[in-house]
Order: structure tokens, then sequence, then C-alpha cells
């Protein structure tokens, strides 16, 4: 199984599943393709969230602002999955929860170079339709196309386990090690950080669910609101602090935006603090 | 073939097709994750008009406004399909169409205990990464993930005949049996509903096609307009009444937004009578 | 394989993967289903960059707005692909490419009726329920739905060089043969044309990247602009001219939109010239 992530959008992703179906019998599997462009800690997020729920599989990741320079294309093998994208953070923190408890985690160099180029079907008869292709099989702004799909075609079909044998692999160091930053913590004050706003505008911060613990209403920012275990726990409409599915304290509505009602986007700091007597 | 449908955008569907993928080899098809958000009565008209074009299947819904409140998970077998989601009427529409004429329609409780807990890849060696996942394995936010992917997983499994021989399912009586608005006739009048609004502006009514049998013209909530057999009946720009894919009457404009034109959104009352002597 | 390309969004795509399922095997791979609604030019255009990176398959094309009238329903078959839509010039350009040096490139006319009819589960003890589906079986909106999906089912399951053996297929010569537009040029002056705006908001046009080629600088619609290899040869937000994957010179801006710093969009003309001497 090969999953695939990007900001692409459409319809790139469809070219990247041609250049795999060319190569490979896997099955593929779409994360998603909207991530925020060029945000490469939204999608180290998402994927760090999202990847530890799949079985064994490669996972090509795709973005990728510095596509083109010399950032190095990088397989990293996390456990018994597999990454393969740009050498820009993006890949670290799902590799490092996928290494679980098997403690292995290793970065390698793609040599492009050892990679079989990609061959569209290209009308021979036509003089302009050869001009429109770059000479080198290779483009200076779509590496998920002409890299990271025919290297995670490569991958998947080696076991994990002998990804040394692929000779256009060598062992490496990654550049950047991007980690997603942690809260705070004061007497029983957390300071923490929104992490991302889920397509429902729940405010997702990485401040731990236990914050919550032991409590019927916590102060936000600066704003009392009730602490409920389920968005039900409010009328609609109503805005609470919830424990969400990524274990992490949630700011919601109960059917609604949290983002618009609590003014949060991602980046923003978070502190969450117990309410005072005269709180309600 | 298990399909999916959900009002999640992305990425979480990828995290319920992550523990199908752990748990059964079934082909995965995406119905719609884009349905509008927390709209039951939306879901469950587009599911009653897309889920009969599938051959038997296991049909994993997630429309879920009452997550983690004390609303049941269930599972419904329609005739040789199957459906999960929440008790929450947005499977009933779909599940008695697709019931056809075998008449087998009946409702099995979900017992949550009884399904093997969802467990992701954890990095052990990070005490944070612990903390940061509900202890029960199950979280009060994403039943689709935690509950329904599961049993749908089990279900497609089993022989939809023998779904008896799960142990955590119970025969029931649905708590929320939804229906769709009908219409009402009175003479050659027909005062109906809006029922969704698809993706071109096209408005849906629930006035079966039958009432604009012989007509040239319709008078639609007051206003004159031409029936035609296909959108291209009409200048482009101009509105027309036409009977849609789903065979309702659909109030449309040639390759432009129906909603707009006629100023209507699902829920609207729609009156449709013939035009009297005067109009054109 | 079969891949699926619209201007549906969705469900709609999702009613023709369940008439596919329910008449062949085949892997489903979407390409797209947000072209622009009834944009026949620019869903030619992406379906001509993309569909060369697959191996062989058949493509079901449905941007459609002529659905209905006496437009034909075709398939073409080029070289070893075999492409499945309506008959107003969006097969064409991807066909072309497809046939490659095979320069085989033959069309076929579609009898409808030779078709077998699309049969959804329908609720038999519900009177209702029967009239709201359009007697024939075929509706006159979605031919996606009630033509082009089954004649894709049953053309992928023939060898595409034995089409011959469909008695529903009869050789034709199809009406409308789109021409993407190319540019001319006047000494080094080119003339072209803005073909689309992907979702990163570069502006693709028609004019081949040779003309980029030794140019530090190139004058775009008058205004002078840095030509760069890739997006991060100038600084972010910064506009630059580049040679897009496609093979065609892009106005892009680095980690932004260059629709929108430009000023461009699709149709829209676009003259590169060399810097004069006073420009910098």
């Amino acid at each position: 199984m090969i999953t695939l992530a990007s900001d692409f959008g459409t319809p790139y992703p469809a070219v990247m599943k041609g250049v795999l179906r060319q190569r490979t019998d896997a099955r593929l599997v779409d994360v998603a393709h909207d991530f925020p462009r060029q945000d490469v800690r939204t999608a180290a997020f998402w994927l760090r969230e999202v990847l530890p729920y799949f079985p064994p599989a490669t996972h090509l990741v795709v973005v990728d602002p510095g596509v083109g320079t010399d950032r190095d294309a990088i397989v990293v093998r996390a456990g018994d999955h597999t990454l393969v994208g740009p050498d820009n953070g993006v890949l670290l923190p799902a590799a490092r929860r996928l290494a679980g408890d098997t403690g292995r985690l290793e970065s390698f160099l793609i040599d492009e170079a050892g990679l079989d180029p990609v061959e569209p079907t290209t009308d021979q008869s036509n003089p302009n339709s050869h001009s429109q292709h770059p000479p080198q099989g290779r483009s200076n702004t779509f590496h998920g196309r002409d890299v990271f799909a025919p290297a995670a075609a490569a991958v998947h079909d080696v076991d994990s386990a002998t990804l040394e044998s692929l000779a256009w692999l060598e062992p490496t160091t990654v550049d950047v090690d991007l980690e997603l930053p942690t809260p705070t913590f004061e007497d029983e004050r957390a300071i923490g950080e929104v992490l991302a706003v889920d397509g429902f505008g729940n405010v997702i911060t990485n401040v731990p669910g236990s914050a919550l613990e032991g409590r019927e209403r916590v102060r936000a920012n600066g704003e009392s609101v009730p602490v409920g275990e389920t968005f039900a726990a409010v009328p609609v409409g109503e805005r609470l602090a919830t424990v969400g599915s990524h274990g992490y304290v949630e700011l919601d509505v109960n059917q609604g935006r949290g983002d618009d009602a609590f003014g949060l986007e991602p980046g923003d700091r978070v502190v969450l603090e117990p309410v005072s007597g005269g709180d309600s």
C-alpha cells in the first residue's frame, strides 16, 4: 500500500498516480491533497495524527516549497513504515511516531540520477509536442512526479527491511528535523499553541487532554468556557473546551466553528488556566 | 466493497481508511466527504439517490452531530446491502430503497465494548506521546474511527445474511426513522420542498417528474418558466424546469446556477402550478 | 484500469463508480472531478497533460454542457488507450498525445440503445419510488451514469484492439476536433495565451519553455520579470517566469499566486519579449 499526501489540490495527484501505476501494483490510498499550500508544519502535524492508524505502508508526501533547490529528497524507514518526500521536516514528526517501540528510524538520501526517468506518452509526429517536455525528463517544479513517485514505487516493491539493496539510496542524516511545539506548564497553567484548525473549525492545541481532567470549566486566553466530554455537552452554537480525538485540548463550538468563536488560528498562543472563584 | 460517506472533509476519512485497511481487504470507494456538516437530512437524501447504483456492499456513513451522546450506533441490513452509522435517521431513506423488493430491512445495535479497540502506532519511548491518546482507545468525538470503521470492517467480512453471528450486534428498533418530506397535490398544483442543491446549483425538489408531463411551461413559486427535456432546451443563462437524473423536478439554469436564479435553498417550499391563459 | 474525470464535484462521481462496479472489476482512479463546470477547453488541456503519465487504460471523461442534445457519445482509441465521453472536443487533445508514435487514432459512435440499461435498486413496495425514476432508464441530464459509465465498463473489458467486436460501436468521424491554441512568434517575441491556472495560482501559457532559454529576464505583457529555474530563484512573494512541469512558460509567484500578481486568467493573451537595454 502507498498512501499519498500533498498540497496539490487537483489534478496533479493524478499524475503521481499515473507514474505509480506504471511501476507498481500497490494499493493507493489518498490521505489528503488539500493541506495548506507550502505549509510544512501543518502537514507534519496531520501526518503524525493520521498515519499511525495505517498498517505498514509506504507514505508518499509532497509539501515542498523548496522544490528544485538543493534541499534533499529522502526516504525514512520508521518501524515497519517507509516515508518518501522532501528533507524539509514534513516527514519527521510522523516518522518518530511510526517508529513506535521498534526504535527503528533511519534516513536515506535519494540519488535522483539513479531512478528510471518518467516517460510520458508523447506525440512523436508533432515536433511541437516534443519541445514541450523538459529535455532531462526531470522538471524543477514537480518532483512529486519526477522523483518522489518513482522512488515510492521502487521502495514499495522491496521489503522495507532491505532498502539498502536499492543502489540509489544511501544512509544520511536529515537536514531538517522538525519538532512540533510542545506546551509549557506553570502550576495549573498550560501555555500552548494552536497546531491546526480542522475542517469543522475545531481549534486543535498542543496541550494534552489531561490538562482538563477534573475540571468543569477552564479559562482559555482569559475567557471562561465549560469543559465537555462531547460537543453536545453544550447547546448548539455554544463554545466549549474538550479533549479531541487526537488527545489534545480542542476549543470548539457545538455544530459551529471554534476558530471563529475563539478568534484563533494555527500558530496562535493559547493559555489555559483554572477558573477563579468569581468566574461562572 | 465498503463505501465511505461523511461530512468530514479531509484528512479524517483517511484515518477511517487506515483503520479499515488494518482489518479488511475490502475495496474502498468514496461516496462523498463534503456533505453539509451535521446536516443529516441532506446526507440521507444523497445516500438514497447514490447507493442504489452500487452492487451489494457495506456502506459506512458518518454524519453524526450527536457523537458521544447516548444516540446508538447501528447496523442496518437492507436487501443485499449493509449500512453502518449513527441512529439519527441518516441511514434509513437509503436503506428502505436498498431493501428493494426483498423487503429485508433489519436493524442491529452495536455494542461498542465488543469491538476490538483501535490501536494506532505510538511512540513508546515518548511519555508525552502516550498521554496524548485517550486511555480507553475510544474518543467521544470521532466514532467514525473508533466505532463505525471497526464495525464496518467486521460486518463486511461476514456474509450479510449472517450478521447474527457477530456477538456485538443485537436486533433493535431504530430510534430515529427519518422520512424525507413528500409533496402534496391539489388538483394540478404540487406543493413540495427543496431537498438539495447540487454542486452545479441545480435545485432538486421532491416533486416527481411526472408533474411536468405534457407541459410546455410551469409556474414555479409564481414565476412562469419553460419546461425542457435538457438544459440546452433554453439559451445559456436562462431558467428552466426539467426532470433531473433522480426523477424529480429540478429548477435549473442552463450552464448557470438555479439556486441563485430562483432564490431557493434546501428546505424551501416550492409550489408548481399550470401557467394560466395570460402567461407566456 | 479506468480513470474518471468530470466537472461533477460530489457525489455524482460515486454514482458512476457504482455503475462501473456493477459491471467490471477494473481498478478505478480519479483524475479530477473539479474541472471548471462546462469548460471543455480547460478539461481538454488538463487531460492532455495528465493522461500520458498513465499506463494503457480506459479514460472516462464527462464535461458535457450539451448533455441530452444531439451531440454524439463517442469512444476514441488512441494508441494503447481508450477514451469515452461526449463528442465536444474534450477527448481530442489528450487522444492525439496518447496516440504517440503508433499513429493509431480512431473514433467510434456509441449507439446508446445497444448498452445494457442501468438499473438501480428500487423499493418495489413503494409506488412513489417507482414514479421517481425515468421510465426509459436513461435520463437527459446525467449521461455519465446512463451512457458513459456503462460504455467505459464494456470497453474496458475487451482488448482495445478489438473494439470492433462491440455491436453498439461503429466507426465515425468526430464532429468537434478541438485544437488548443498555439502561440505565434515574431522575431524574439512570442504571442501566446493562458491555457490554465492551477490550484497554486500558477499561470500556464501555451508558449514552449524554450522561449526562455538563455534569458535572465523576460518582458511579460510589458513588465520585466526574472527568469528562474525554480520558484525559489526569487524571494518569497516575488514574481518570476519559469518553465513549468508541462514544459510551458509559467508566470508564477514564489509561494504565492501568479494569477493575482499578473492579473491573468485562462484565455488571456500573453506577450513575451526580450527585455530591452534600459530594463532591469
